[in-house]
């Protein structure tokens, strides 16, 4: 099997690759998950539109999880107008290409519920 | 986009499909990718061979995370001998059914490592 994953040790056979490691746990940090798929709907959403999606998130967290998420690059906060400023929220290039993980997961989850 | 993410929202298209957001956090909690990944290079292995695999992870949170990964019915503790029991563990069929998830994770954080 292992030669279907030659991207997962990463020349350490022996050793998960922590690029791998660092990665997995971002896409499966709480809420993450649920936030990436969100913003995959696109083209960009508010804040409360996102909130609206995940039942059960609460405001501080979606923020620190938006932050932490655009940190990594994955997700981008954009400003538009002044009066009042309008924030919005989307998936960078890098964000969107985890589409395909998250869809592989959505895949997994449709064939395995209990 | 979205219609590239059938599986997500699942028939509920404003919110994230339960299954879906346990799904990616099970693969993310921690250490459970890295566990996941090193069981896929298989056939079978014994606890200290997993061990010695993922740098920094505590044995009492291996022997967790095991039988966690075992109750959701995606890892096997399997049993051979007696004297002594000869102790390993596989990926079942539903955990192998998650290396094309872990595969893309893998592509991705080679593709986008800093």
């Amino acid at each position: 099997m292992a030669s279907d994953l030659p991207k997962i040790s990463d020349g350490h056979p022996r050793e998960v690759c922590p690029v791998f490691h660092a990665a997995v746990e971002l896409i499966g940090r709480r809420w993450n998950g649920a936030i990436l798929a969100t913003l995959a709907r696109g083209p960009e959403l508010r804040f409360c539109e996102i909130e609206a999606s995940i039942p059960d998130i609460s405001p501080r967290l979606l923020t620190e999880r938006l932050r932490e998420l655009a940190a990594e690059g994955v997700v981008e906060r954009r400003t538009a107008g002044e009066h009042p400023v309008r924030v919005s929220y989307a998936l960078t290039t890098k964000g969107e290409a985890l589409l395909p993980v998250l869809a592989a997961i959505g895949a997994w989850a449709a064939a395995w519920r209990t």
